[in-house]
């Protein structure tokens, strides 16, 4: 089972970095729960998703703000049917050509085969100050 | 040697949860390679370390902002001397009175039975929020 886990991941990881829509939806399962964690009134990609249609839609968006220019796993651990991926990532903003690169945690857990779960984290601040081209604004927070 | 990393990762958790810190002393190795992404600037506990002395640091200046009051694994996957956590965690702000609610995710790696690294992620945009108690004004980001 394990084996079949990481195949899964592999093929995924592999089918998004070379922009497979077809092979990715064939990996997500029908009633994936989903949620990329971070700010959805800037990045609308963001947030709970509930089966693939949803998710496929997800996916056209972040492609439509971002070219992937690289996604390369670093850590990949399967247990059963759950794994978690640390990858390094660049993304072209197509708007200005900015560059992103970012760290992406993902949990995931596969059930026929395909990924039923999928739960992604990144250092939202960061990629969000990425993406502005500048600094965000805070106020001293108390401490 | 899977049976030895989740017995050590549930074990600092635990040691964690309940405020101990001799125990979670115990099992950070000498030469732990640690990170918490997100802005240092903001919460200076964040960014990269290196060695035991200074992880105590980062965990004293968490614990003097910060009051645990939760610390739930969801989620712990464990192969090899690498293990992955999703953690449901809550805070108070001791400054503020302020609850803040977050997952974290950690990505580990055990040797000579201690965390020999630390890797740690969460949704900074998110977690920054919660600590000011108001929203951060974002520019438009240009799509």
């Amino acid at each position: 089972m394990s084996t079949d886990t990481r195949a899964i991941v592999d093929e995924l990881h592999r089918a998004y970095r070379e922009g497979d829509g077809e092979r990715v939806a064939a990996l997500v399962h029908d009633d994936i729960d989903w949620c990329i964690y971070g700010p959805a009134r800037i990045f609308p990609f963001e947030g709970p998703r509930r089966g693939k249609a949803q998710v496929m839609e997800v996916l056209a968006a972040i492609g439509g703000q971002f070219e992937l220019t690289r996604y390369e796993p670093e850590v990949v651990i399967v247990e059963g049917d759950r794994a978690a991926a640390m990858v390094k990532t660049s993304f072209v903003q197509r708007s200005t050509g900015r560059i992103l690169s970012l760290r992406l945690v993902n949990m995931l857990r596969v059930a026929d085969g395909r990924v039923i779960e999928f739960k992604e984290f990144s250092d939202t601040f960061d990629v969000v100050e990425q993406a502005m081209g500048s600094w965000l604004e805070v106020p001293a927070i108390a401490v």
